[in-house]
């Protein structure tokens, strides 16, 4: 530590290897490199809190999807949180928060052509005013990309109609959990799907879903049998995050005209072949529609999104869970914890207090 | 044979054991049953023509579809054209054509319960005044459920603008090679994926498509790069009558905002299990859509289909093939042409002249 409580080092954890399938430890190496030195015209950003999401799974591909894959040998990109550690732009001043796409290090060089970028790219990177909430994680959560993804998802991508039925799968996670209660305030009927009693219960407990289905230990027949028996006339609208089994047997429940968005895959980020959705024969029977869904669409009214979940979150309308998982040393077991089933609610990993 | 010629006994073509996999002959039995009674107010129908469709296939499986399976000790239900042979109902007198969903028979009795039905079904069932068509098979191919396919699922559910392109798998079989023509009608880049040189060079020649791929012999990764260089921007729109492979390869060539008609997945009807789409996360990456077509949804403009489709038919804009194999003792292999890739154009069976 520096007199100032700060590291002397840059500690970056970094990847070496490309996953084949699930990641293990020699995939990556955290090392110590020097503080970088602040570039003409940007700053350095001293990380607090990363994101840990499973679409850096993916980014760990050799392929190129939404994004670039991370460079072998690069820290492993992430969302964070953190504070101007030194700067040579006058418009980031040492002590400012600021959200951006960095990575997971103790320092990130911002320079200053990345400062034009960050902020032609809009609401994903910026200076924060934490002032007004409870913890500067709530921009990786609520604020954050989750809580964007609920809010589009349900209001602008699904537009649920009251009294229709809506199935949520990894529904005590980041994204689902907020899902539950935007669905729920919409009067939709809402049904997750979690594994474990202890999640199942926060569903209807705290997460604003009507039932709770806990798939752990059951076949795909019984999966498919107790999402028929919670709704006898199918489901109107699917919010998969999870695919696989679970999407096939929301396949087989799917309500004529149902409607499927698709935001995330998880039991596949992993899978050395792509699973995919096996029962598609039943969109043709039931004339219904599956899509993907990616929050960026909607970046023109982030703004405007933000004040409605603020306004939410203020009065108790919506709550966030955050799993928060400390140091970077503990990088490789925190980012596992979003494929074991462990985390619920967003998961962050803290770089420093 | 009787001395109007017509036969003594109905030969029927039954289905006694579900297939499993890939239909055997053993799964189906020609057997002679004595022609049926004319009921009272209904009729007896003599079959002359019998569409051979993929659906059929699904109709042998033991689980409902959008109807109900095929009775083991049934005649194989089917799409026929036919006369009426005998008759107690003042509206369907002997010698009128009538279409409707009969079976593989000589024989079909219509009771007057299902005269009732069949007037409510709409456009399915019904008298036709074959005096303006070249042969009443076109109300099996045409002017059939596959010409309205073509029709309804180009001009309503994809609706092409000018300038974009449209992939289409099965190109050459009854639904893909009208659409080839339809969508080439409306300005759309029109790519067919077909089996064979002959069949390919049909769809540049015949068919209305600007480009022929053929599938044979080739890898996935070989089929995708074929579709992306015949496509370097993306495929706008997927017309999808295959699945398997081939809709995996259309999925990772689709557009930003692509969409993906499903009409058919005739790769996957003679699987154990089913193989669906592997690569939907692409979905997610290009935000775009997934959807189930049935052409009864347009029940209600059938009638104006089919008078656009006769003035194209009349006028040659729009050409119709009909691939038509004869005898109900040859109902096994002809069926299994559709499986084979044997056939160009519309399947039929001729039972009587």
């Amino acid at each position: 530590m520096g007199i100032d409580g700060e590291p002397l080092m840059n500690r970056q954890f970094l990847l070496i290897r490309r996953p084949q399938g699930e990641p293990v430890p020699a995939d990556f190496q955290l090392v110590e490199t020097p503080v970088p030195a602040t570039p003409p015209g940007g700053f350095v950003i001293r990380n607090h809190f990363a994101s840990l999401d499973p679409a850096q799974r993916g980014w760990m591909d050799p392929h190129d999807s939404y994004m670039p894959p991370i460079a072998l040998g690069a820290p492993v990109r992430a969302m964070t949180v953190g504070r101007v550690h030194a700067s040579d732009n006058p418009d980031y001043a040492p002590g400012d928060w600021v959200l951006g796409l960095n990575a997971l290090e103790d320092y990130t060089v911002v320079d200053s052509g990345r400062v034009d970028l960050l902020v032609r790219s809009g609401g994903f990177t910026r200076k924060l005013d934490v002032s007004f909430v409870p913890s500067p994680t709530m921009f990786l959560s609520g604020f954050g990309a989750v809580g964007l993804t609920g809010y589009f998802g349900v209001l602008e991508a699904l537009r649920p109609k009251a009294g229709e039925t809506m199935l949520v799968s990894g529904a005590a996670g980041a994204v689902g959990s907020i899902v539950g209660q935007i669905g729920r305030m919409q009067g939709a009927r809402m049904i997750g799907i979690a594994g474990g009693a202890e999640k199942c219960r926060r569903l209807t407990a705290d997460f604003g879903y009507d039932i709770a289905i806990d798939y752990k230990g059951k076949s795909q027949r019984a999966l498919i049998a107790e999402i028929a028996s919670a709704a006898p006339g199918g489901v109107d609208m699917v919010f998969e995050n999870v695919g696989g089994d679970i999407l096939d047997a929301a396949l087989m429940n799917i309500a004529q005209r149902g409607r499927i968005l698709l935001c995330g895959l998880i039991s596949e980020y992993n899978a050395l072949g792509p699973v995919g959705a096996r029962n598609i024969w039943n969109l043709i029977v039931r004339q219904a529609n599956m899509f993907g869904f990616l929050v960026t669409d909607y970046i023109e009214q982030y703004d405007e999104a933000g004040r409605q979940m603020a306004q939410w979150f203020a009065e108790g309308t919506v709550k966030v869970e955050e799993d928060i998982q400390s140091g970077l040393e503990n990088a490789y077991p925190a980012f596992m914890r979003l494929f074991t089933g462990a985390n619920t609610g967003k998961l962050i990993l803290k770089i420093a207090d």
